[in-house]
C-alpha cells in the first residue's frame, strides 16, 4: 500500500468509530432502529467516498504545525485531528446533499444522489440537517474541554453561512429558466467562488489545524486567509477553465457549464471583451441545452483567446501567492509550508 | 391597544431591528443587491407571521425569574432577552420552511408556503439554511462576550439535533405511500412529540432565559426539563386529540391527520385497545385521502371512547405536573410560576 492510500485508510478508519459514536447517541436517547439505521445509511453514502482533500489537509496542516508528519501522530493524537477533518467532509455533505436537490443533479461521486435513492426523496432535506448537527454533536463530545473549542464553534458557524451565502448568490445568479448574461459579472462571480468554496475548502481546514496547534493569533489566520481566500478563487477559476477547455480524461467528467447556463469565469471573461457580434451570439446560444450551441460557444472562447487570458492569469496569481508565502511571518509557529503543500496541489492539477 | 398586543408588538419591532443588522452584515460582505434583498426577503416571510408563543415565552420567563414583567425591562435589555426569543423564531422557521417542502404542504400561517412562492421552488432549502445561520450571526454579535455564550451555542446544537431526530423518526414512521399501522406505536409517538417539539417549543425557550439570568446550574435546569418535556408531550398529545375532535373554529383549522397517516396518539390509543375486527376497519380506512373513510375511523374513535381515554389522561397528567411544580426547589432563583405559566397556557386551550 502506498503512502498515500495508507494515510487515506487511516482517515477512513476515524470515521467508521465516529459513525459507532453517534449511533451510540442515539441508542442512549432510546432512539428506535429504524431512524438509527437511517441516520448511520445518511452518514455512509454520503460522507466519505470523495477526495477527502479537505479532510485529509487538516492532518496534514497539523503535522507540518508541529514539525512532524501525519504517520508519526499517537492514534488519540491522530484521531482527535481527525475528527476536525471529517467535520469538514460533514460540512460539505450537507451542502452537497441539498446542492444535488437544488441543482436536480443525478450523479454523485459515480453513485446516484442521495435524495434519489428508493424511498429517500424529500426526506433528505432532513437528512442533509442531521449531517450538520453531527458536526457539533462530535465538537461537543471530543474538545468541550479545550481552550479553543468556543473558536472552533465561532469558525463552523462563520464559515457555514459563508458558504450558504455564496450558494444565494450563484442560485439567484444562475436561473437555469430565464438567461440573462447581464445578470454575470466578474465580481458577481468572484464574490460566488470565494464565498461557495475557497472558506470552507481552504481557509477551514488550516484554521482548524491552526487552533489545535495553539498557532490562532488572529494576526496569522488573517496571514493564511489572505493566502488561501485567492488560492481557493484561482482553483475554482481553474476548475471553471477546465470544464470548458479540459478533456473528460483530464477532468473525470464531462463539463456542462454552458449548457447549464453557470455563471463561470470563462463566459465573464468572454462577456468582458465580446465586441456586440460575439455578445450577440453569447446571447443567443449560453445556457441552451443543445450540443451545436454549445459547440459555437467554445468556438467564441477559443477565437476570443481565452485559453491565454486563463493562463496569463494564472501565472500571474502564481507568482503573486508564491512572494506572499515566501513573506510570512513564521515567528509566531506558523509555517510557510502549509501554504506551500496547497499551492503545490492546486497548480499541479493544469500541469 | 391591549397589554398582550403591546408587548407583541415591542418583541416584533425588536425583529425590525435584527434584519436592519444582518442586512449590515452582507452589506460589508459586499454581496450584490438582489442577494440581499432576498434574504430580507426570506427572513420577513418566514420568521414573524406565527403566534409568537415560543419567542415570547423566553422575554416572559426572563421577567419573572428577575421579578419584574417584561414592560419594566430597560430597552437594552428587553432587547438582548428579545435576540434569544428571535433566535427560537428562526429556528423555528428553519424547521417550518423545510417541513413545508418535505410533507408538500400547500399554506403556512394563511399564506403560500414559501417553497411555492414564485420563483423560490428548491432555493427554500438554503433559504432554511440561511434561517438557521441568522441565529448564530446574531449570539455572536450579541452574546459573544458573555460567560454563558458557549453553553448558549451548546443548547441551541442540542435542541436543533434533537428536533431533527424527532423529524427523522415521524418521516420514517409516516410514509404516506405505505400505510401500514403495525409501524405506529405509543412509544414511537411520545419518541416523535418530545423530539420533534417538546425540547424547542417548551425546554428551550426556558433554559434560553435562564442561562440570561444566571439561574443556569444543572440542577434547576434537570428541575424545569423534568416538567416542561412531559408538559410539551401532552401539549401535542392535546394537539393530536383536537386535530380528531375539535371543531374548525376550535382549533382554526380542519383536521387532517387520518388522511395524512399521522402517527397521532388518537390512532395509538386505538390500535392499544383494538379488537381484531376494529383493527381490521382501522388498516382498512386509516390514512385512506376520502372522506368516508375517514369518518369511519372517526366513528371507530368514538366509539371506543378515546374522548373520555384522554381526558383521563389530561386530568392525570395536570395533577401530577401541578405536584412537581408545587415541590419545585426554589432555593437558587428558580421560580415555579415560569412553570405555572406555561401549564395555564397549555390546560386552558381545551377549556
Amino acid at each position: 500500500m502506498s503512502d498515500k492510500l495508507a494515510a487515506r485508510q487511516r482517515f477512513l478508519d476515524v470515521f467508521e468509530g465516529l459513525v459507532e459514536e453517534l449511533k451510540e447517541i442515539l441508542i442512549s436517547y432510546k432512539m428506535p432502529q429504524e431512524a438509527i439505521d437511517w441516520f448511520v445509511k445518511n452518514l455512509d453514502y454520503n460522507t466519505p467516498g470523495g477526495k477527502l482533500n479537505r479532510g485529509l489537509s487538516v492532518v496534514d496542516t497539523y503535522a507540518i504545525l508541529n514539525k512532524t508528519t501525519s504517520d508519526k501522530l499517537s492514534d488519540d493524537e491522530y484521531k482527535k485531528v481527525a475528527i476536525l477533518g471529517w467535520a469538514i467532509e460533514l460540512l460539505q455533505a450537507y451542502f452537497l446533499v441539498a446542492d444535488d436537490m437544488m441543482d436536480q443533479s443525478k450523479t454523485r461521486r459515480g453513485q446516484p444522489c442521495w435524495y434519489l435513492v428508493e424511498g429517500v426523496n424529500n426526506i433528505a432535506i432532513n437528512d442533509s440537517f442531521m449531517l450538520e448537527g453531527a458536526i457539533y454533536v462530535l465538537l461537543k463530545k471530543h474538545f468541550r474541554n479545550d481552550s479553543y473549542y468556543v473558536d472552533l464553534l465561532d469558525l463552523f458557524h462563520e464559515v457555514t453561512f459563508q458558504t450558504e451565502l455564496g450558494q444565494l448568490l450563484d442560485l439567484v445568479t444562475a436561473d437555469e429558466e430565464v438567461v440573462d448574461l447581464d445578470k454575470f459579472s466578474l465580481d458577481k462571480h468572484s464574490f460566488i467562488v470565494i464565498f461557495k468554496t475557497a472558506y470552507y475548502s481552504f481557509y477551514l481546514p488550516v484554521a482548524l489545524a491552526m487552533y489545535m496547534s495553539g498557532i490562532s493569533n488572529e494576526q496569522d489566520l488573517k496571514q493564511v486567509r489572505d493566502i488561501l481566500i485567492p488560492l481557493g478563487e484561482y482553483f475554482q477559476i481553474q476548475d471553471d477553465y477546465l470544464d470548458c477547455f479540459g478533456t473528460p480524461e483530464q477532468i473525470g467528467k464531462i463539463g456542462t457549464d454552458i449548457k447549464d447556463n453557470k455563471c463561470s469565469w470563462v463566459v465573464n471573461q468572454a462577456l468582458l471583451h465580446a465586441t456586440p457580434e460575439q455578445r450577440k451570439l453569447l446571447d443567443e446560444n449560453y445556457g441552451k441545452k443543445d450540443d451545436v450551441s454549445e459547440q459555437k460557444c467554445k468556438d467564441l472562447f477559443h477565437e476570443m483567446g481565452i485559453e491565454k487570458i486563463y493562463h496569463d492569469y494564472e501565472e500571474s496569481i502564481v507568482a503573486k501567492l508564491r512572494q506572499q508565502i515566501d513573506q510570512i511571518d513564521e515567528s509566531r509557529g506558523l509555517k510557510k509550508d502549509v501554504l506551500t503543500a496547497f499551492l503545490a496541489k492546486v497548480y499541479k492539477r493544469s500541469k
